[in-house]
């Protein structure tokens, strides 16, 4: 398997691969201060719930790096960058409890990264059993290693199968605006050399009509205590169609993701983006120049959407899974 | 109102939006054989299923002013462009039999232009009522003036309302793959100043779980007898949607897209179209150059999810509106 890794730590250096360059250029950029990763991840040259939780750890272990720097200060810049993400404000505060505690925050960081690439191989194993041999699996954004540093959340599952010589085909969405799923999905899903076809977000309705979707498996921003769970813009319409088609629908996190706060989806903030995301396409205009746009970043699912949630632990009933730690990072008790 | 044509006729020049251009640019082409028409309806210069329609019977109406031309032969080469919209071969058979029958083909293609141009008319003043003032409506693809001629089917309601006064806001479906509600409809609708908002497909799940969606109505392709009916993909998924969320849904069109010898939607052929209209937009590349993909052009809505079928006749019920002749183009009986 050709390993895909999204970012990786040097002391003083966070290596990053550009996620907004591909699939046509790979470049690895070179971060060295906390401004360079909370522009990196406000960009989304860095995207992906548990991917920006571990940047954002390095961008607080990079900041300490600098004589006087202060962990509140830090702390506040990064979690300013985006707001839906719960593994963003996770990761930010794993390594900042340890530097103000007087622990090495390089080395608090780099557990942490280590903590969620064992949870996202955990994901795959716990996953595997759900996608028999010969499975279509339908996936929105990309939920992949791009996105969570290694391994992925919604496709570690998927990998493991492939890997364990099985057959499996993916359904890749899009996923307008910034087609994740077709510009870093399909990427990832090339390399590794699993079947797949890319289709508008629009299609996936009438493969799920015609008999050709066997479950969608999908990553999270947000998990509420009930189960309700934010992600990319567009999940939301994939669970009410597989609902509607009695296809599972599957939620693949780290326990990053599960936010204890948040009573359910509502308590959830929705970045809503720039309209220009949805207008143009880089420098190609999609829409005439005046034309107003609305761009919500992410949407909350019902937990009653979801068969099961795919964590670290195995296979979690919505609203059912342990009471999560309000200490970040601890995982469930 | 600034009112927008899709195409006109001069005896030997079919005069055409070149719908692709837009909204960069508006360029009208001028067409003077079948072929030249078959090759605009295939590569989409001209479509939306009544103004493929009209410009088929216009199609037909050049063919017959070559010496010697033959009406089948002129018929099967236009029958060939595109296998969903019911309009084309509506368009196409008005001329054909005419023509066959000695009767002068321009003046029968006029008149089945005028005809759909009143329908549409007729469309826009009996679904007005649908939309109280202050109606926020989603619609999806353009079903406006510039995919049948003039006054829309989806768009005339709507049109109609704006035009007495009243407030109405339309959510813009970009629809992808090929952007004709950013491209098109945004372009229709800010030229008559309709309030509106361009969004990902992605977005109306999340919209109309806010709240923020009243009403849904969109055109079709092609209608069978039990009211299931086809459009352009991604029209299935916001059916489901809407009724999930107690939305009404209303599908707008003329006589010519009921197909009487389709009892019901699996007998609607779908157009598979390049994928490369979903891997690239243009010159620029969406997803990796080798990556699959799958671009179906339309889907089937099962009947149930219409409230109502907006007719030149007013409200149907789905699969209540009058049987409709087999003879082409003459309405319900």
């Amino acid at each position: 398997m050709a390993a895909v890794r999204a970012l990786w730590y040097e002391p003083g250096t966070l290596h990053l691969v550009d996620q907004r360059r591909l699939p046509g250029r790979y470049v690895v950029r070179r971060l060295h201060r906390l401004e360079e990763v909370a522009e990196a991840i406000r960009t989304m040259a860095v995207r992906g719930a548990p991917a920006i939780g571990v940047a954002s750890a390095f961008g607080m272990a990079l900041a300490a790096r600098r004589p006087g720097a202060d962990p509140e200060a830090a702390a506040v810049r990064l979690r300013a960058t985006r707001p839906t993400a719960k593994d963003l404000f996770v990761g930010i505060e794993a390594v900042r409890s340890a530097w103000t505690a007087g622990e090495d925050p390089e080395a608090a960081a780099e557990a942490y990264a280590k903590r969620i690439i064992d949870e996202c191989h955990a994901i795959g194993e716990a996953g595997a059993s759900l996608f028999p041999d010969g499975s279509r699996v339908l996936t929105h954004c990309n939920a992949g290693a791009l996105a969570t540093v290694q391994w992925g959340t919604a496709l570690a599952p998927l990998r493991v199968v492939h890997d364990r010589g099985a057959t499996i085909f993916v359904w890749v969405d899009e996923t307008r605006p910034l087609l994740q799923g077709a510009r870093l999905t399909a990427w990832e899903l090339g390399r590794e050399h699993i079947p797949h076809a890319v289709i508008a977000d629009n299609a996936a309705g009438h493969f799920m009509a015609r008999g050709e979707v066997d479950a969608v498996i999908v990553g999270a921003d947000r998990i509420a205590r009930n189960g309700d769970f934010a992600n990319k813009i567009g999940t939301y319409e994939k669970a009410v169609l597989a609902h509607e088609h009695g296809i599972p629908f599957y939620v693949a996190a780290p326990w990053s993701t599960f936010d204890p706060e948040a009573a359910e989806g509502s308590a959830i903030p929705i970045e809503e983006r720039s309209p220009r995301e949805v207008t143009g396409l880089g420098a190609t205009p999609l829409a005439p120049a005046k034309s107003p746009a609305r761009n919500p970043a992410f949407d909350v699912t019902p937990a009653r959407f979801v068969r099961y949630f795919v964590t670290p632990q195995g296979l979690q009933r919505p609203g059912r899974f342990p009471r999560v730690r309000r200490r970040p990072g601890e995982g469930p008790h």
